[in-house]
C-alpha cells in the first residue's frame, strides 16, 4: 500500500459520520440482523424430546429448592406440591408447561429512543455488551477493578457502537460506589448517556423496583404504558444446581408483575454444578428456566420472558471454566432448539476464557458466535468485550468485537442476484486476462462494493511496520479513544432528566436499598 | 490454578503419544470429520440457476482463452468452438455439461500409508496445511523468503498434526533450490518425510510427470493401479479471467489421464481479476471451473475432480486482497451449493489477511471456517499456518489452527444423548445446591468428557502472569518446537525409498525439469 492509500483508509475511516457524534471508525447503520439461514439442530428430534421429558421429570421427581417464602407461596398456590417446612418445590408438567406456554413468542423491547427499540424473538437478533465483569482492562492502564469512570466510559462506548443494540447490564462493577446505591447511579447513567434498551440487576425488591421505575420515567410514560410496553430487562440466574435463590425469585416476581423482561438463564457449568455430560446438563438447564419460566407466567400470564443458555463446561484439571469450546458450540444449538420447542425468544452470550486480548481470544469468540448464530438466539449477551471468563471487560476486545458482530450481520445480508450484479456485460468487456479495476461495472459500485472493517488492517507488511506493526488489540486501543473523545449524549428531555435526578437524590437521601436478603 | 495443577495441565499434554513418534501435545486421532449439520445455503435454488445459466453463456458467449494448443485441439474434436488463428474457445452448453456429469461424485485419495486414505466428498471433510507460500515466519526467526530447511520443519508438521489430513503443496517455497528440481526434491521429501496424500503443482508437462511418477513409486504400485486408484492431486488455478494458461492445462490433461486427482480452482477476487459483484464473481468462477472439470472429462471420463472455490474480494481503496470477510463467507457457502448442484466434491480454503498472528488472525480464520464448514467442503486447502493472504506461512498460526481444526472436528461429533449422559441420577445424588465435581457420574467421565486444547491457555490471571503472560502464538511458539523435537519419519520400505532415490537422481541428473511455457 502507497502512502496515498494509507491516507485515503484514514480518509475513509473519518469521513463519514456513522452516528449522532461519532467521528470515529465509520460503522454500518444500527439495524437488527436478520437471522437468514435456519437454525443448525445439534440433537434429533427425538433427542430434543429426551431432554426436555428429562428435564419434566426432574422437576416432578427432584424438584427444586425455590428460597424465597413468596415465590414458593405463589407456586403452592398454582398447583406445585411444597414441601411442609422446606424450600423445595416439585411441579408437575401440565403446571410447568400450560404456565410456559402462555409466554408471548416474540415481543417488543422499547428503548427512550423509538429508533432503538427492538424486536425480541422470530428471525431477529441483537447484541449487547459484555456485563458483571468484575475488572476492565485495556493496553494503556492494565488490569484493574472495576470504577464509576470505566463503567461510564464502556457505557459511553456501547452507545457510540451501532452494532451493540442493548445495554445488558454494567459492563464493569463500579466498586467505588456502595452498593446500597450503585444501581441508581448506575441506571441513572444508562438513561443519561444511552438512548437503548438496558438492564436491571435482580439484587432484591427494592433495587429491581428502582429499576422499573427509572426505565419508567426515562421512557416519560406512564405506569400502565409500562405494564404494556417492556422497556427494562433483567437476567435472573439460577443457583445452580435446582435453586432458585430468594433475590432472583424477587425478580422474577416483580419484574412479570411491571410486565418487564425476565431472560431466565441458569449458568450451568457442566461437570461443576451441572452434570459432567453436555445433555445432562441441559436437562438441568431446562429445568432451571422452565420454573422460572412458569412462575414469571403465573405471576402475570403473557409477561415477556426469554429462555436463556448458559451450558459451557469446566476444565476438569484445573476447574477453570472454559467457553467458545466444541461443548459450548453444541449446548448452544440445542438451547435454541429447546427454546424454539416451547416457542420463546432465545438469549445466548459471546465468550471466551483468554486472558488477553491475543488469537484465543478471537477463536473462543468467533466460535461462539458461530454457533450462536447458527442456533438462532435472538438476544445476544456479553456480545462485545468480554474477557477472561467474564472476569474483565476489556475496551480493545469491545471494538474487536464489534468490528467481528458487524461481519456477523453483514453475513447475514442477503447476497444481491440480479441481472446487473450477475455481471455478464462487465466480463464480455473486460474479457479474458483483463481486470475489473476500471470497468464501469466495478467504478458504480466499488465505493459501496465490500464491508469495510474497523479494526483489521489489510496493509502489506512493508507498510505495517512503518506504522509500527500495530497488531488487532493495539489498533483497537487508538479506535477507542477515538470513539470516546468523540462521543456526545444522545439528547434528553430537560423534564425527564429533571425527574430521574429527583428519584435518584431522594432514593440516595433514603439509603439507596441495602441488602434484603 | 495451583503448581500441582500446572503440573497436572503438563502431565496430561505430554502423557498420551497421539502418533508415531510424537511427544508433543495431546491430539485427537487422525479422522476425517463428517459434515453432520445440513449445509447452509446462501441463495435460493432460483438465485442458484441463475448463477448456473450465466456461466454457461459466459462459456458460450465469450468464451475462454485456452493457451495450450494440445488442450484446443482436445476441446475442439470434443465439438467446442475454436476461433481460428486464436485462443479463443467456446462451449455450448450441453458439451461442458454432458462432460462435467461424467465425473464421480466421491472416490477415494489413497496415501501410502492407507490408515491414512481420504474419502473425498458426501460428507466428509479433510483439511490441508498452508501451501505455496513465499515466505514463512516464527516468533524466533521473523519473516523471511522460504528455505528447503523451512519447508522440511513446515512438511514435519504437517505429518506430525493429527488433524492435518494430507499434504495441500509446498508450505512455503524453497527458493535455495533450484526451479528446475525443486519439484523433484519437495516430491521426495514428501513421500520420506510423510505418509499422507500429497499435491504436485501443474508447472509444465515434465514437472507433473516426476509428481505422477514419485507417487506411484512412494506407494510401490503399478502405472495401471496408479490410475485405478487417485493418489496424487493437483490445483488448477485458472488466469483469470477467463484464461487457462498453458502449464495448468498440461496438468489437467496429464494428472486426468493418469486418473489423479484434479481440484479445478478458479481465484476470483471480485473488483480484481473478477466483477466487484460477489454473484458476478461466482458466475465467472463457475464458468472457469466448468471450463476445467469438463475438459478433464473429455481427457478421461469419470477422472476424480474436485470443484474448488476461492471468491473473496478486493480492499477497493488498496487493492489488497481481503480474506475471511462477509464476502468471502457467502461466495464459500454459494460454492457448496454450485459444486453439489454438479455433483461434485468441493474444495474451499482458510484463509485470513492478517500481518501477525493476532486477534485478526484468528476471526478472519473462524470466520472463514465457519462458511467452510457450514457449505460442506470435502477438502480444505490452507487449513492451517495461512498468513497474510497467503505471503506467509506461519509456524505458529500452523499451530493455532490446528487446535481450531480439532475444535471444529469436535464440534462435529455426535453429542451424546442416553439415560446415563441424561444424568438424572447424578442430579438425584447431587440435589439442590451441591456440586458435581465428586459425584460418581463425574468421576467416572472426567478424563474424557470435554476436549482438551492444544494451545488454548484456561488458567488464571495470577498464574498465567507468573508463567510470563504469554499469548497464545507465544504458547504455540513452544508447542511446534516440542513437536519438531519429537518428529520421526514414518517408516518407508527401504525398496520404495532406493526406487525413489533412484529415480530423483536420474532425473535431477538429466537436469530436471526447466520451465516448458
Amino acid at each position: 500500500m502507497t502512502a496515498s492509500e494509507t491516507g485515503g483508509r484514514a480518509e475513509r475511516r473519518g469521513g463519514r459520520r456513522a452516528g449522532r457524534g461519532e467521528s470515529g471508525p465509520k460503522q454500518l447503520p444500527f439495524r437488527q440482523p436478520r437471522l437468514r439461514y435456519p437454525p443448525v439442530e445439534a440433537v434429533s428430534a427425538d433427542e430434543l424430546e429426551a431432554i426436555h421429558e428429562a428435564s419434566l421429570r426432574v422437576l416432578e421427581e427432584i424438584g427444586m429448592d425455590v428460597l424465597l417464602p413468596e415465590a414458593r407461596q405463589i407456586l403452592k398456590e398454582a398447583g406445585a406440591e411444597v414441601e411442609p417446612g422446606a424450600q423445595r418445590v416439585r411441579m408437575d408438567r401440565d403446571l410447568v408447561l400450560e404456565a410456559v406456554a402462555k409466554a408471548p413468542e416474540r415481543f417488543r423491547l422499547h428503548a427512550r429512543n423509538p429508533a432503538h427499540d427492538l424486536e425480541i424473538g422470530g428471525d431477529r437478533v441483537c447484541f449487547g455488551q459484555v456485563s458483571s465483569a468484575p475488572n476492565c482492562s485495556d493496553l494503556d492502564r492494565g488490569r484493574r477493578p472495576g470504577s464509576q469512570a470505566d463503567f461510564r466510559d464502556l457505557v459511553r462506548l456501547t452507545q457510540s457502537l451501532n452494532v451493540m443494540h442493548f445495554i445488558g447490564g454494567y459492563p464493569v462493577e463500579p466498586v467505588d460506589l456502595h452498593p446500597d446505591i450503585r444501581h441508581l447511579e448506575c441506571l441513572r447513567d444508562f438513561v443519561t448517556l444511552t438512548d437503548k434498551p438496558f438492564h436491571a440487576y435482580s439484587l432484591g425488591w427494592k433495587r429491581i423496583r428502582d429499576g422499573i421505575e427509572i426505565a419508567r420515567i426515562g421512557r416519560g410514560i406512564s405506569r400502565e404504558q409500562l405494564e404494556r410496553e417492556p422497556s427494562l430487562m433483567t437476567v435472573i440466574n439460577t443457583s445452580s444446581p435446582l435453586r432458585l435463590d430468594a433475590p432472583m425469585a424477587a425478580g422474577i416476581i416483580e419484574m412479570a408483575r411491571a410486565g418487564q423482561v425476565v431472560i431466565l438463564t441458569p449458568f450451568t457449568l457442566a461437570g461443576a454444578m451441572a452434570p459432567v455430560t453436555v445433555a445432562g446438563a441441559l436437562v438441568q438447564q431446562n429445568a432451571e428456566a422452565l420454573l422460572g419460566i412458569a412462575l414469571a407466567q403465573i405471576v402475570r400470564p403473557g409477561a415477556p420472558v426469554i429462555y436463556g443458555g448458559f451450558t459451557s463446561n469446566v476444565d476438569m484439571k484445573s476447574g477453570s471454566p472454559a467457553f467458545g469450546t466444541p461443548e459450548y458450540m453444541k449446548a448452544v444449538l440445542v438451547g435454541g432448539q429447546l427454546a424454539r420447542r416451547y416457542r420463546l425468544p432465545y438469549r445466548s452470550s459471546n465468550v471466551n476464557a483468554a486472558t488477553c486480548v491475543d488469537a484465543q481470544a478471537a477463536y473462543e469468540s468467533v466460535l461462539s458466535l458461530w454457533a450462536v448464530i447458527m442456533g438462532h438466539a435472538n438476544l445476544v449477551k456479553h456480545a462485545a468485550g468480554w474477557l477472561e471468563g467474564g472476569l474483565v471487560a476489556s475496551f480493545e476486545k469491545l471494538i474487536i468485537d464489534a468490528d467481528t458482530l458487524q461481519m456477523v450481520a453483514e453475513f447475514l445480508e442477503p447476497l444481491q442476484v440480479d441481472e446487473a450484479a450477475l455481471a455478464l456485460d462487465a466480463m464480455r468487456e473486460v474479457g479474458p486476462g483483463g481486470h475489473f479495476f476500471g470497468c464501469a461495472h466495478t467504478q458504480a459500485r466499488y465505493r459501496t462494493a465490500f464491508y469495510a472493517p474497523i479494526v483489521s488492517d489489510w496493509r502489506n507488511y512493508e507498510s505495517w511496520r512503518e506504522a509500527g506493526a500495530p497488531d488487532a488489540a493495539q489498533r483497537a486501543n487508538r479506535i477507542w479513544k477515538t470513539m470516546l473523545t468523540a462521543y456526545e449524549p444522545p439528547p434528553l428531555d430537560p423534564a425527564i432528566k429533571d425527574e430521574l435526578d429527583a428519584f435518584v437524590a431522594r432514593r440516595i437521601a433514603e439509603g439507596g436499598a441495602p441488602n434484603e436478603f
